[in-house]
């Protein structure tokens, strides 16, 4: 298992090149939040936001389209039981980010379905949350795209079959294997398994252990896989490692560390990141 | 009487330890705030999110869910009218908070009802506000759980029958050895009634009196209680010193504080707690 | 026409007694806001708790609970067509705040009679905005209570009959002693009219020239009548010039002034203005 | 092609005159924000309030004035199918900004065709985004006023006919001629078409490649040339200058700059412009 350093994040958050406009960066569509968990879907958008995405539209439940707006104006909305114009706005996406607060009933297995059912091959689908759940409940076929899992262990034991206690790195990744995707596997030391490489984030503080936490981390992939989209499998580990070294930074100060604190701190933290030089890479927190 | 001092924020705010997870630090579900007061259960439920607890879920009028989300997308949602959701919500608690904005007329009435059945031994049950009113006026009995009243002194007259003039310390002793709960008597030196000591609360500032102030310590007693769960009754101690030791700080510097202002303090102001050293605890504030 | 002070500010901004509570000072029920004009109540509203009123309730359109509670959860809300609530909560207060964002159709003109008809003569009642509009074209006459006019030239005008040219000190004057209320005419070097002095405000700046100043100026009057209830007259004084004070601190290093940003930075001015000594009044801004 | 420079800022964000009131600067009208896209016409309201505009009134889809009001209680709000209200509010304000996450179905074209029916001469009018693409599609005539259109490349495309690729500054005059009116044409160095001069803008950064930066753009040209009414021309060329002067300075320490960021910036920002003596000019952002 190779340890992530932050050198995935200078390979990663390079400068923008000058003559850039929004649709450079990509789109994400977002798609979760029902009436009782509108925020996780809020805390994954404004992730994907301040993360860099050109543009980010959010799937939800219409009673969280005010919410929303109310934090993130720079977030479009659309209602998650519209299925046509969900279809339309997920065959746009860049990256698709499919979980967060979905929840687990009828509705939200019908919503699921049509995600599913409109994804391609060329694009990034971030499967989290009750997407997952559902995925093992229902036994819901893996969709098209570059798949990106972010399981915590209970629900990788849902999706794998894999008991918590036998979570071992070898069975992880003919799992792994056999699903032809990319796990993110949330714990202490988060694992994360790509199609030829195993690596371990050495990072994190119990101060992230808050509610929200996971919705912000799949909104930071959504955000990276768009944005540096000719590079995703480096996108997803710099994202896993840049939501772990923002808290650390955090909480330095704080006993705990709120998730949206982590995405309103992105921009002038990959700022830093983008002005490191290769020989000052070490210790960079500080 | 024995005088709170910072000694008890150093015995219940420790070191998180490395191997957590939000599951850790307890679940905390709030059920007030009818279509008029839904501030108080917004503060209520910020100040439980940013006391540390795992896990929130508010449970409120339908029309707070907006205002919720727009400042605290880290809580979550429900329909405070719907029996089945809040009885679940309330089983799976660590810490329930009942009252905060609750209302008085017949619809609060059904609502405490509800709570009260589903509430057990092995919880916190913290009774606020209009559910104190409530259970006297309905002469409603006290549910399961580990029950912590947090009344100011009108609302400790309707619950023990104790004329505010003639609330002394042995007639309150007396009331709440009998009610079998810690009593949080909300005054200008709140005093605290525990099963086997009677504690003042020596600190506190006139900048305090402000509407939204006991939501506030409600929802850090939840919280605490939730996230310290292997010294509820420490923890309890605790909630209502940090509450106004935040407080004291903020107003050296302003001519009333805000009670979210409490809230989004605790982050910083518990990390500073974890540090102290013990030989070091005394004028923590300067 | 004397010039006010900052001595003002040093009489009415004393420290508040160690053994006070929310009820210490004083309930404020504001009403306005149509479905069209919410901001301004918000704001007004906003200004009443960062003032410092111990308890603030806003009767306003159902459309406005949502983003009222979204910034200001500290405050309580009505609906202000429900004629029976908004009759308990002005018969409630020590400070009634009727008239920004009213509007001035058929249901503002059933609120504010309904409003008018609950005052009493201990009450203070601070009528702005579209309630002086509406006064002056139905033909309302004056309610019971301490009435405060905060009327801009024009709506002065309207309701003094006096053409804005035509406004001198001595037509001024007239006119408030026959409406036995005191006046607070908004303009270049606003003029307040007492029932035994005028006034005369000689800060101020340009950069306070933003929709939403005046109803900021009416919940600050409304906050300060409540809370400093023993000298009502003066704190409408303190409160006309604690709102350019600020304003004009802010104004160094601002183009404009946002009015919420006064609201804001009420608690910390304030604790400043508790805190001169006699001998250093002058120049306080520094 | 003439380069802008700050000379532009200086000329036009002056000292403010002593004796003036909101109505010396201007009423914006802002028109757009369907149910989808609420966050647009949001954004460009926030930067016509904050660029100091008298008074500012959204009319918009009725989802969003919640949100509206969550953010911005300075803004007043209007239903945008509310054909006499918005005639009325188009009629009474001194630049109109139209097209902001309008959106392009027959509703958006009602409203639309119910603006550009009641603008006249004497007016500003900001023609962007989804208003564009509707002229082109809908083949719809240029209103009454004086004509400000914000278009990317391929409205531009879709306005001019002039495709991308050959945008040259000889055509883009040509098409400017054709239709008297002010072009904005937003790409890397942004280009300004006016009546008898092209400007191009030197400034500016790839962190302002986030979707809204136009929205934002646009409410600061609707807020400017209300404000500084007396040299409409040079407003528009000082808005676009200070949109990017202002990103630049936020992108020295963030890897992206949110659009919400630069409007709140504008207070402060056109403060130092203010100050800045004629022969310090350059340099003015160190």
């Amino acid at each position: 298992m190779e340890k992530l350093t932050d050198q995935i994040l200078k390979d990663v958050i390079t400068p923008r090149p000058q003559n850039s406009f929004k649709g450079t960066f990509g789109k994400v569509t977002l798609v979760g939040g029902n009436h009782n968990f509108g925020g996780a879907i809020i805390m994954a958008s404004m992730a994907a936001v301040c993360a860099g995405a050109g543009l980010v539209t959010t799937a939800t439940d219409k009673s969280n389209s005010s919410p929303l707006h109310s934090q993130l104006p720079e977030a479009m909305f659309a209602d998650f039981t519209n299925d046509k114009q969900v279809a339309d706005l997920v065959q746009a996406a860049t990256s698709v980010v499919v979980g967060p607060g979905l929840g687990d009933d009828e509705s939200s297995l019908q919503i699921l379905k049509n995600v599913f059912a409109n994804t391609n091959d060329q694009q990034n689908v971030i499967i989290d949350g009750s997407a997952i759940t559902l995925m093992a409940h229902e036994n819901i076929d893996q969709p098209h795209g570059n798949i990106i899992y972010t399981p915590h262990e209970m629900e990788w034991q849902r999706l794998s079959g894999i008991k918590i206690g036998e979570q071992t790195e070898d069975k992880n990744k003919i799992a792994q294997q056999k699903l032809g995707a990319t796990v993110v596997l949330k714990k202490h030391h988060t694992e994360i398994y790509t199609s030829n490489q195993v690596y371990q984030l050495p990072i994190g503080t119990p101060a992230q252990a808050v509610g929200g936490m996971g919705d912000t981390l799949a909104g930071i992939v959504g955000g990276f896989t768009a944005e540096f989209n000719d590079k995703p499998a480096e996108a997803v580990l710099a994202a896993v490692y840049v939501h772990s070294a923002i808290a650390e930074k955090i909480a330095e100060s704080q006993y705990i560390v709120l998730p949206h604190q982590i995405s309103r701190a992105l921009p002038a933290f990959m700022k830093k990141m983008e002005k490191l030089e290769d020989d000052h890479h070490i210790g960079f927190l500080n």
